[in-house]
C-alpha cells in the first residue's frame, strides 16, 4: 500500500519570473520524483504569491495600453496563475520521473475553494499583496473597496484577508486522481478563494493560505501525511536568537503549547503549525513532515525535519 | 446508459475580454446544461485564440514597465489561458446544473499535447495571431525565429503553425474523470503544444487547432458524439452564396467529397469536417453534430444542425 500523501510548495519552490520557475520547478521535480520512488502517492499544492502577483501587474498594465480590455480580478488572476505554475511542475515532475523509468500520469486540477464571507479576517485583512503604489493610486484601490497599508518611506500596498478554507468544490475530481494512483497537482495559491452566492460562487478579494488548505485537503483525503517544503530544513524553537535549538519531533500539544507561546512567526510558521495541527485533528493517525526541498531525502530517512504526530 | 460526448466551443462562446467571457459563459452554460439535461456525459474543449492573444499582451507590456521580469514563451501564455477560461466554464456550469438540481463535478485538466517537430505546418505557417505590430517589431520577431505577415495598409502580424495534435500528454486522467461520470474541460486553445525531446517536453511556437484536439479527444475517449458549437446553425453547401443550401444530414464519404470540391473555408468549416472525419474513421459508429449554442435544443431534436456519420 502506497503512502498517501500532500506536499506543499512554498516560494522557493517555484521562484519569482517564469525563467527562475522554469529552472526552479527542476529542483523540486527532484524532490517530488524522491517521494513517488519512496512508494509515496503525492497530491501537491503550491504558492503563487509571486505569480498572482506577476499577473496582476500584468494585466493592470495591458489596460492601461488598450483601454478596450476589462479588469481582471484577482480570482481571474488566481485562476491564470494556477494554469501557469501547474504546467510547469506537472511538465518538469513527469519528465523526472520518466528520467528515472517511472511513468506517472501528472496533472493539475483547477481549484476553487469556498470561504465564509463573514470570515473575521474579512476584518482585518493581513495580506500583503502586489507592488508600492503612489498615494493617488491607494486612493484608487480605497475608492474601489480594497484595502491598503502605508509602508513608511517606502509607499503604499494592497493588503487582503486570509479566510479559513471551508469547502474544496473540485474535491472529488482530486480524490478520484489520487485514489487511481496518479499525482495531482490542485489548489495552487490555496485555491481560488470564493463565495458561495445561492448556487452560484462569486471570486473573492481574498488569499487562502496555502500552508492551510495544504492541511484541509491532507485531511479531505484522509492522508497519512502531509509534507511542508519550506525554507528552513526543519521547525525550531527560539528561531532567530542565540539559543535556538532544532526540534526533530514534536506532539500536537507540543506544537500547540510552542504557538501558544508565541514561538513561530505569523505568515511564516505559525500557518505550517496551524495546519499540521488542523489535519491531525482529523486524522489523528497521521503525521505531518516540515522540512526543505534540499533535507527532504534525508528526512525520509529520518535524519533532518520536524516531524508532528498526534 | 448516459452517451458520452465531446464539446467543442468555439470563439463566440467565450467573448473577447474579461467581463465578456463572464458574461458569454452564462450563456454557453445553459446550452451544455442542456446536454447534461438529455443524458449526455460531456468532455469539454475550447478555442482561446482572443484569451492567448489577452495575456501574450499583458505579457509584453509587463515588462516594457518591469525590466526584471522575464518573457512569457507562448506555451506559458497557453497554460494561464486554460486556467482563465477553465475556471469560467467549470464556475457557470457548476451554476446552471445546481439550478437545474443537478450536482455534479465539473473541473478543469490543464492539458498538453505532443506535436511533431517535422510536421509540414512548421515550414508554412498559417495561423495568424496577436495585434497589429510596426515595421520595426516585425523585424524584431523575425529575429527571435518567429514568422510574421504583412496586411497590406494594416501592418504586421504574427503568424504560427497548425500542426496536427499526436498525443494527449494527460488523457488518462481525463479519461478516469470522464469515465467517473464527472465533466471535465480539457485540450482548451487546442492543448499546451509540445514537443518530445527525450523525456521533457518543450513548449513549441505553435496553435493546435481546436477542432482537430476535439476530434482527437473524442476518438481517444471513443465518445459516442462529437458535438462542435460554432457560429452558424449548420454546415451549407455554397456558403454565402445565392444558392447556399443548408446541409441537415451527411455521411463522412459526402463530407469528403464536398470538402475536395473546395466547399469548405479553410481556417472555419474545413478544420471542423476534417476533425469529423478523423474522428469517424477510430469510431465508426459515431457520429458529429455541427451546430450553434443556440440551435443546441432543436438540433437534440433533430430540427437543426448537420449530423454527419460515417
Amino acid at each position: 500500500m502506497k503512502k498517501k500523501v500532500v506536499v506543499s510548495l512554498g516560494h522557493q519552490a517555484l521562484g519569482y519570473t517564469t525563467l527562475e520557475q522554469r529552472d526552479a520547478v527542476k529542483i523540486t521535480a527532484k524532490a517530488l520524483a524522491d517521494l513517488v520512488e519512496a512508494d509515496y502517492q503525492l497530491t501537491i499544492t503550491h504558492s503563487n504569491g509571486p505569480q498572482i502577483s506577476m499577473i496582476h501587474k500584468a494585466m493592470t498594465e495591458l489596460r492601461r495600453v488598450y483601454i478596450d480590455y476589462t479588469p481582471a480580478p484577482m480570482c481571474v488572476c488566481s485562476a491564470m496563475s494556477q494554469g501557469y505554475v501547474g504546467y510547469d511542475i506537472q511538465n518538469s515532475l513527469r519528465a523526472e520521473l520518466l528520467n528515472r523509468g517511472i511513468s506517472k500520469t501528472v496533472s493539475t486540477i483547477l481549484t476553487q475553494v469556498t470561504v465564509n464571507p463573514y470570515d473575521e479576517a474579512f476584518y482585518e485583512p493581513a495580506k500583503i499583496i502586489g507592488r508600492y503604489m503612489s498615494k493617488d493610486d491607494a486612493e484608487i484601490e480605497l475608492k474601489k473597496g480594497n484595502y491598503v497599508i502605508e509602508e513608511p518611506g517606502k509607499g503604499f500596498r494592497r493588503i487582503v484577508a486570509t479566510p479559513k478554507p471551508i469547502d474544496i468544490i473540485e474535491i472529488e475530481a482530486i480524490r478520484l486522481l489520487s485514489d487511481a494512483g496518479q499525482v495531482v497537482i490542485a489548489c495552487g495559491g490555496g485555491g481560488i478563494p470564493v463565495i458561495e452566492q445561492n448556487h452560484a460562487l462569486k471570486g473573492a478579494s481574498a488569499v487562502i493560505e496555502k500552508d492551510s488548505i495544504a492541511g484541509k485537503l491532507a485531511a479531505d483525503l484522509r492522508a497519512d501525511q502531509l509534507i511542508i517544503l519550506t525554507s528552513v530544513p526543519c521547525v525550531y524553537k527560539n528561531f532567530g536568537s542565540n539559543n535556538q535549538e532544532a526540534l526533530p519531533s514534536l506532539t500536537a500539544a507540543d506544537a500547540a503549547a510552542y504557538q501558544k507561546d508565541g514561538q513561530f512567526g505569523e505568515g511564516n510558521m505559525l500557518p505550517k503549525i496551524e495546519a499540521a495541527i488542523a489535519y491531525l485533528d482529523v486524522c489523528p493517525k497521521g503525521s505531518v513532515l516540515i522540512t526543505s526541498i534540499e533535507h527532504v531525502k534525508d528526512a525520509l530517512k529520518g535524519k533532518a525535519g520536524t516531524m508532528i504526530v498526534s
